[in-house]
């Protein structure tokens, strides 16, 4: 059937769905599929990466060993033994995290979307760093809050910004300290222990969303939030980026009351995580692979990062900067004012080369000039010929 | 650390987060997990149909033959693959459904909740049966609607109520017509077609959710409204009931107008559904495997419906009625008026025997003196006795 054949129903539509768009990133990801494009746009982990083997024989186990309790229904708290591995996995010295602060969330994605419903009405402020994650926009934008967008300098987020008159009647405040999307910044430590200070001083959590802190190229990580304040903090992490993406697999550390709405709107939303998965990355995980693992993802993305350092600083026309990650998957680039990415970017599509703007990334008033390049799908051969014909292109525009 | 230490926080929530309860289901699930307790209550699928061994293999080829695309993140509408064999399955001779129409969901719950996204404003008017499904109800309530309740008699939901007074300015109409949950109830053709009729009409779809339909123990399925009116129905179904539940893999069929909201919903809520066990079902579904599987499930369980008819039958006193389902997991009980089922609960588990009370189905005037009963859990052999142990209590209050 030919689609001008369907009638066109005027379907009446919540407010939330009427204002929503689909991401620039999303449309970008539909043109870069094809092979001749040199994409730096996808966030799209190294498939090299996934420890597809491994996975296949945790499947053989848990479906050998407990066939009935892997297809069943499960709690939508998630599964036991992965929330307790989670909580060990979370607990610093410091801090003891317990396995009832643990939710198993459908991905991280689907972490923010129960913070959201779960924190946020129609116009409630809401706090998010300059430049912050679209994906996080996107999934508070259907609890239509006000964004509020805290200052941020080379090190992200300025906690002395957080004044009384910028964060009053605030719902959250959405952070990455860990080598942001889009940004790549890691947050220092003065800074955290100042975040951590102001999450126990306020009324609302702070959200430490940390997708890429086992990314971090030298192997130091820097002490999370919530071991500072683990009582006032909620904390994301996922396992896509340290062993898969497709498995959707994520969890939210949050205090217990909080904890507890959060699993009453995940069973209204979904019942729980595929059991399944939960279980397959247990048994990839509780024998402790990561430590195996995760050096190995980071060598891999950290000569991935140095293999285009080296091609921007070769091939960029002066008056363009851009940051020298220390871990995670982007670095931010940062044009002559003037040059709109957006426009820049159907040039580049058409150079088979592809990058995603900057200006989705701000809440509002957004840097028209600045745009993310992800190092970590494109292997490194190809890296220098895409950010050469993206140079090229800058060049005819100074 | 002892909870009695953790601060009590004041936490913001919204509005929809305040108004959540916890699922009289929910509450009960967790006492009957003893092992001593015959539950009627759960609608967990016999584990002895979960075709464990097929499933394994399938993950064994999927890991084996497209590790890296099994495992990186993928399209939010969902597999292709499997999206074309649900548009053939829902297909007939007089309606062909396209794969453009089709969007994989984390189980039908989540059709549910993006639905609500998408359609429900506060205060805005849904149209439900009564009862209707508790999970419908706690999906849509997280988007505020006001209930409006359609009449139904034994037949289930009485397609001349709908007039023009109860059905103005809803948003939609939602329907069990197979083996309804909770009351087992099958739309008769008629009313399907006034339905399907009453949809093209409409300014709101007419949602026909259909977990059940492949459950009609004499295999004759009556045609489903999607099949009478393609482009005004929107179809949600499964793999929990005909495969397994704990692999979360459910879908939405629509209009392609409102698929692509849809899509929109659902890349903000949990980017999509994971990669890895859509391929799996795919692979176990896609050389017909269905067409042996339901057969033997269908079998299963109209034999242990059987074996709690009978039950009833020997056991219940008068003035208890109950209705003969042709199909699905349920039998609706209905108690002389007076006999509070909730109350009832209390007493059964005490007796190690439980089942679902009847109120927390219906969205307002709940009829108290009803109650659900499961029979595909339970094996045959500890069916009577249940409900005998049942009978006997509400002999006590007759």
């Amino acid at each position: 059937m030919d689609h001008s054949d369907m009638p066109q129903r005027d379907w009446q539509l919540s407010e939330r769905a009427r204002k929503l768009t689909s991401s620039a990133i999303r449309e970008i990801l539909k043109v870069t599929e094809r092979p001749e494009v040199i994409s730096f746009a996808g966030g799209l982990p190294a498939p090299a990466t996934f420890p597809a083997e491994r996975i296949r024989e945790a499947t053989n186990r848990v479906l050998r060993e407990a066939p009935a309790a892997a297809l069943q229904y499960s709690a939508t708290e998630g599964f036991l033994p992965l929330r307790e591995w989670v909580a060990a996995r979370v607990s610093t010295s410091n801090a003891t995290i317990r396995p009832s602060q643990v939710l198993i969330t459908t991905g991280s994605q689907q972490a923010l979307d129960l913070l959201g419903k779960v924190l946020i009405d129609p116009a409630s402020p809401i706090l998010v760093e300059t430049p912050t994650y679209l994906g996080a926009l996107q999934a508070f934008s259907l609890y239509e809050p006000h964004c509020v967008q805290v200052p941020t300098d080379d090190h992200g987020l300025v906690p002395q910004s957080l004044t009384p008159m910028l964060t009053q009647g605030a719902r959250l405040l959405y952070a990455q300290p860990n080598f942001q999307n889009p940004t790549g910044r890691r947050l220092p430590l003065e800074r955290r222990v100042a975040l951590a200070e102001f999450a126990r001083a306020s009324k609302f959590p702070v959200i430490e969303d940390d997708p890429y802190g086992a990314l971090d190229y030298a192997g130091s990580p820097l002490p999370t939030m919530l071991s500072m304040a683990p009582d006032h903090i909620v904390y994301c992490g996922t396992f896509s980026k340290v062993l898969a993406p497709g498995l959707r697999l994520g969890y939210i550390v949050a205090p217990e009351d909080l904890h507890f709405k959060l699993v009453q709107a995940k069973q209204a939303t979904d019942l729980h995580t595929p059991t399944l998965t939960q279980r397959i990355v247990h048994e990839v995980v509780k024998d402790g692979y990561l430590d195996e693992q995760i050096p190995a993802v980071r060598a891999l993305y950290r000569d991935q990062c140095e293999a285009m350092l080296a091609a921007l600083a070769r091939h960029m026309p002066d008056g363009v900067s851009w940051n020298r990650p220390e871990g995670g998957m982007f670095i931010w680039v940062t044009l002559p004012a003037g040059i709109d990415t957006m426009a820049l970017l159907e040039h580049a599509v058409a150079a088979n080369v592809a990058f995603v703007p900057g200006a989705p990334f701000f809440a509002g008033d957004p840097q028209h000039h600045t745009l993310r390049l992800s190092f970590v799908t494109v292997p490194p051969a190809r890296i220098d010929e895409g950010v050469a014909r993206l140079a090229a292109l800058i060049r005819e525009r100074i």
